[in-house]
């Protein structure tokens, strides 16, 4: 970033230069965007959507660099076609910008108001949060989600993208720089780290006063070192080890459509159901049919005993199978002691994100509303609904598996923070 | 608390075996507490403050002690003050219970709810955050506040009170679990870390999975030692450097009540103003009697140059006097260029906790409250009413200067999160 230097610097002082220069920009920026008003923020990210399509031929050249090198590298086909961009990915891509641009505005939003009996007139405003460092992984799609996001809450982005995306990260940052200069706000408003040295994810964790929040996106790897050596606050995203249970009064037929559709729907999301738990009472008369749907759909069976007595064909669960997220065509089944075992289960192995019962009885599932103590806990409907777009939020950042809020999916709305404004006339305290 | 060891431990091992015993109990009984009716919860309050009533005179005689070492000590008539309790005192942390108890319930409230497309009905709902580790300084009281508004809001707490009121805070701790006894909760819903060695409070900040939140309240070292070691999510309660602005178009009556309570009701609470600013075209009108009622009162001014131009007794300020939060008979006094220097000066120097601006103008104070980046922003009201009390929240755990939620003052309300509870019909994901 500096243009001249008068002493030799060691790549890491460089480095470090960057990374304060990057802070330096993004909390100017910060400033401006926060008291931008939401018509100028939504016109960025439209005019973002605009470029990001003017800019195809680019961002799909760069995109090519990233397959081929990650080709060359060896990387798995699964992973390479997370990695690749094509003109449907790419329209689905600027159509995302414009969802987000059309979702109502997350600021200023008066979340309660009260006056004092001194007459003091109390609101509490929704604000952004201010800088937000946002680490992630492979797809070059989180680029633009996590960026349009940010924007349209009102902060600043610092995006540090994975090593393997870094030409699409770069070309799409582009096109999102593109929309903030067309809508008169700064540049800087989204930035991308723009090396690929993994000393900058370390710099990062420790830029406290520059970076205010840091989200983590990825593996739970990534999720850890951050955790570990972060000293700013962190939305975190853990892994889902979710659950559903078929209590004694489900409906067979919904049962068995929300477990294969919880399952095996997408087996590599968080949302996806890793455990099923069944009623002792209607184990053998439900588990049949519904293990065969899954065994027709290619899904291996990890039972524990009495689940083994009435699918011989499963595999003999571990205990090691109900800690475990699959994120796989394969599904851990016990038979369990009425709701009360379920809840027990649950909150014992399970990671707190999302959680599901199927039942026709109302005391049942409040209940297990009640008690389960998850993110999400849902009632006769797949975990797979665990994602901010079906919850009506408009794009995801993730969904947040720690306690502090935000928890559960966070959106636009959630990546706020808010502050106090009191009118008074003249009060003072006795 | 273990009763039988085997072989021999080291102090560190017998400790680290505490800890992690007060653990296991506070998270057994989070589990409970989280699902008892917000009756019994209330009924604990009420009863915890019939027993500190009736254990007054162990817990007077428990004080006593600590007073006796501080003075052995010879810590500050200052300090020793701040510990001491009497009868009247002790009144006060029996009535601030009840009024805790008679709050309006912090959970399961429905913080928004709606309907999707495909029918299904979500809301978001109040829950405790888990086990919450107070960690704070001399004052006995604090121990009756953050454990009663700890259990007002449904968590566990895990006390590390300051070493001077260590027999102090067992007995009221042990009022506490009356209270919890009474009305059929678990005891252990409040502990004390049974022990003064410092090496407890290292072990608390790396109790994660354990202990949900970190809440320290104290000075400066000590939340910066929790904000380096902690391995938990914390909030934070920093300085207040705060600030009173007056505008030209101030009301003078208002601004001379206003500034001289801002100051001087008292000086050593974080809401107190440290920095008076006021608009260059007033300046010489407004500041004279000001500054007079200041000096009557014993306040020491430090000015800058075109404040010493007007008050030729005002000390000159330097740079570090913008940066400091005296908690002191002190305020720094600054000409500034108008409500855009204002702004500037406390988004440069303060510490985002509470700003005021005295003016009639509706537009300059509506730009006051927009820009200023702080946790409470008011308008003709004194800084001094930055205290959950005034706000109506009933007691509070402290003022939180950190920018993710909760922000501002913390009362139980604050002291909770959220999960999504999600009932369908069958509803399965596209």
């Amino acid at each position: 970033m500096t243009t001249e230097t008068r002493t030799r610097t060691t790549p890491e002082a460089g480095l470090a230069a960057t990374m304060a220069e990057i802070g330096r920009r993004a909390r100017e920026a910060a400033a401006a965007l926060a008291l931008a008003p939401a018509g100028a923020r939504a016109r960025a990210l439209q005019a973002a959507a605009a470029a990001v399509r003017a800019r195809a031929a680019e961002i799909l050249a760069a995109n090519a660099e990233d397959v081929a090198e990650a080709k060359r590298a060896g990387i798995g086909a699964a992973l390479v076609d997370r990695l690749a961009l094509d003109p449907a990915r790419l329209e689905a891509v600027a159509r995302g910008l414009e969802d987000i641009a059309a979702l109502p505005d997350s600021i200023g939003r008066v979340l309660a108001d009260w006056t004092r009996p001194n007459g003091l007139r109390i609101s509490r405003v929704s604000v952004p949060l201010g800088v937000i460092g946002i680490i992630y992984e492979s797809r070059p799609n989180v680029t633009a989600d996590a960026g349009g996001i940010a924007l349209k809450s009102g902060n600043a982005a610092i995006l540090r993208g994975g090593s393997e995306s870094f030409y699409s990260s770069r070309a799409l940052v582009a096109a999102l720089r593109d929309g903030l200069r067309v809508a008169d706000l700064p540049e800087d408003s989204v930035q991308l780290v723009p090396t690929r040295d993994r000393e900058a994810v370390g710099m990062m964790l420790k830029m406290s006063g520059i970076i205010d929040v840091i989200v983590p996106r990825g593996g739970s790897s990534l999720i850890e070192l951050v955790q570990r050596e972060s000293r700013i606050p962190v939305i975190a995203h853990l892994e889902g080890l979710c659950h559903t249970y078929i209590h004694r009064a489900a409906d067979p037929k919904k049962a068995r459509a929300i477990v294969l559709n919880a399952k095996m729907r997408r087996v590599s999301i968080c949302g996806a159901t890793e455990t099923l738990l069944v009623d002792r009472a209607i184990a053998a008369t439900i588990l049949p049919a519904i293990l065969a749907d899954l065994r027709a759909r290619g899904c291996e069976v990890r039972g524990d005993p009495e689940t083994l007595a009435i699918e011989p064909l499963a595999v003999a669960a571990t205990e090691e199978d109900w800690r475990t997220e699959y994120l796989d065509a394969i599904l851990a089944v016990r038979v369990v002691d009425g709701v009360v075992g379920a809840i027990e289960h649950i909150n014992r192995y399970g990671s707190h994100h999302t959680d599901a019962i199927v039942t026709q009885d109302e005391a049942t599932a409040e209940r297990f509303l009640r008690e389960v103590d998850s993110a999400i806990v849902l009632v006769n409907a797949s975990t797979q609904f665990a994602d901010g777009g079906e919850f009506g939020m408009g794009a995801e950042i993730g969904i947040s598996t720690q306690r502090l809020p935000p928890r559960g999916p966070v959106g636009a709305a959630e990546l706020t923070t808010y502050k106090y404004l009191v009118r008074g006339d003249g009060q003072v305290r006795p």
